[in-house]
């Protein structure tokens, strides 16, 4: 299983599941994806959480999102908890496996064991020298995890810190009521049609409404943080910790075609976290939303919904 | 073997293949694309006609291009006169497997026993949920066709309607002899090149010219409907029904190779119908040509050919 | 092992898959990459150099980059010293696999017995019908390399003339130390970062500093030919064939990591080659840098580097 910032446009991934073939024919080779924005560990580490939980126990994940590649960041593969391993640079790429699924063991690549017989001159490809031919090897059963390397410990592999979803609460003395708003941010938009993905799972959006029923509405604001428009602020701002880049009501759908073609919804994604789209539309794009740890979203349940 | 229009830079298609494995890891996966345009039913169902033919019986095809999912189209497994099998949304793909392969049996997917387990509060990712994972029981033989679900009437699958190629012919009063039009419609582009593929089979074709020869001369006419223009020209008119957006005449050949680079040809294409083509070149951007339901194509040969 | 310039929007690469499965569904096939650049002869014969050495011995590989189909074009199958296949229109693409790893027989492939039943009638899609056809009866074994037509003379596959890396040497008289210049092409850039990949062997730099220390300091000039810059200058011009592209002094690191993000470096690539490279950026895109037969380079140690 790979996954990459390659590209398919040369013949890097080949090569590296060249490496694997000549490790053991008889291996089963998938894709995860190679499109990963070239450099972006947080979007590899994003991707692995999204399609690992599909996959049986004993799969070996070789991830080589690698900006430090030749640096002296480490080489590792991880075991989580499932059984799946993951062969990668420890730079972040195990943020969500560690956190999601827990991490049950984690040892360093040897690489004077552990590297493709010849590549030592080579500085550049990691993927292809270290990477895939350890994964080839540890998937083949040509090694066991334990003869990987020396052990690290598991709760120091490398995270990145992002804003995980939140529930704000306060009592609005006009009505009685007690709406509830709910935070997050923006982990990654769903390329191919401009859904925005936040990171609010829906037992915390469940805090508002426990039962959404398509037509309930949304109040939904998203903000871009900056250096620059919060200096523009200066001190006395007392509004959001950013730009204001989309406001509206959104109605809560189950699926896209329960609001009319170009329509907005509120709904809960495959992952089961709070996600916008248009119906056939491309939310991102139609109101100049991004993704990454600068944005954020707040959720609060329309006053005039019952 | 999967088809969708998820793109190939996010997880998607590497959970649906997650659960195929998960389903029998001895499974044989391969990609059809996942570059249908987003919601493009059409394009879906005529990469399946022009992939299928060239498969073995007993394939099971995954297509997923499902922009009402959520909604109550219906899931199907359509069984092939030639004992192949498709896995799709009831809406519009089957369109030309149905007419040129032919259906032999319709069950309708019952989600109660198939779908993957503990996936009943995800409304939007059924190739995930329900066709990979049906297909991959299909296939690895988990279950039989006939416990899909409930049989259908394989003559109600969902058609999209569109031009068929037809011949038109009249008496040239002048010089007594009978040229005949063959006027179709240009369900795709073969994008990566620019060619333009008409749906006129070259047995249509050939009642212009029963055995073309390489250099024989056509006059072609590009036409694209629009509502705007039809008003503009007023009840009176009686020109083509759309705006002329090609008109050249064009050489038969057999081949790319058999023009000049940068000239225009007429060949038959791969699917063994009437093309356009520029030798390496891109016909249909340099001539602003379009596909769909809204373009139509007339080929008449010249009166200067023998 | 498939490769070809059909991108992988519509169904051409599915079909060829189809055709492989249909000789023998046992068969592991695997993309080099559908996404050479159309008609691109010369990169589809870098792509297979830069992938096959990965490979173990008995690979088939297909390959179509076939601006000449259905023209006088032979197609063979060469195999190389290494024991690996290679099933390609005889058009250039075996260019570098014949001058790195030495070609040890040519056949060429006899259409009357390696051709899909059924296909004479198309002329132009003989990557399905021909090439995949014949490159997975011979992996499948049902023909052996001697089956497949004709031998052909090794020496007489068709290649493309390019410039190889060369050393430049000469006195400088003002301080007696002997600095060497290196010339060579751009044979490709990496597209998916940008990366500068030169023709020049880290074997034939050396000569100018046999251990490069990180940190030693470059001076490289890139030049662009082109005939109306040329006729611009006249006769009398003495300066480098082509214009001045770039000019700047690049220190020599082994990998990106090595200087800070955004800066520039010179490093051996994973094919042991000269390259260009900006940490985290776009060295080619920055400078306006393309590559082909027409781009050259030339590399001097600095002057103030002992």
């Amino acid at each position: 299983m790979l996954q990459s910032d390659f590209g398919v446009k040369d013949g890097a991934v080949a090569a590296m599941k060249g490496v694997a073939v000549g490790v053991d024919p008889e291996l089963k080779i998938y894709d995860l994806t190679h499109e990963i924005p070239a450099f972006n560990v947080w979007e590899g580490a994003y991707r692995l959480w999204q399609t690992a939980p599909y996959w049986p126990a004993g799969t070996v994940f070789v991830s080589v999102v690698d900006p430090g590649v030749g640096t002296t960041r480490k080489s590792v593969v991880a075991r989580a908890k499932n059984g799946q391993y993951f062969v990668t640079p420890d730079n972040g790429t195990l943020t969500l496996i560690a956190e999601k699924l827990g991490l049950d063991a984690v040892r360093e690549i040897d690489e004077t064991k552990n590297r493709r017989a010849g590549s030592e001159g080579s500085y550049t490809f990691h993927g292809r020298d270290v990477y895939a031919y350890t994964g080839a090897r540890l998937a083949a059963g040509v090694i066991k995890f334990e003869e990987v390397g020396p052990a690290l410990d598991p709760a120091k592999v490398v995270s990145i810190e992002y804003d995980h979803g939140q529930v704000y609460s306060y009592v609005d003395s006009e009505t009685d009521r007690r709406p509830i708003s709910v935070g997050g941010g923006i982990p990654v938009l769903d390329p191919q049609y401009g859904n925005v993905w936040t990171n609010i799972d829906k037992t915390v959006f469940d805090q508002i409404v426990p039962t959404p029923k398509p037509g309930d509405r949304f109040e939904v604001i998203v903000t871009h943080y900056s250096e620059a428009f919060m200096a523009s602020k200066g001190q006395a701002w007392s509004g959001p910790a950013g730009q204001q880049v989309f406001q509206g009501t959104v109605p809560y759908a189950n699926s896209f075609g329960d609001v009319p073609v170009g329509q907005p919804l509120l709904y809960i994604n495959s992952l089961m976290q709070v996600s916008f789209a248009l119906n056939q539309g491309n939310f991102a794009a139609t109101h100049h939303i991004g993704s990454g740890v600068d944005w954020n979203v707040w959720v609060r349940r329309a006053y005039d919904t019952k």
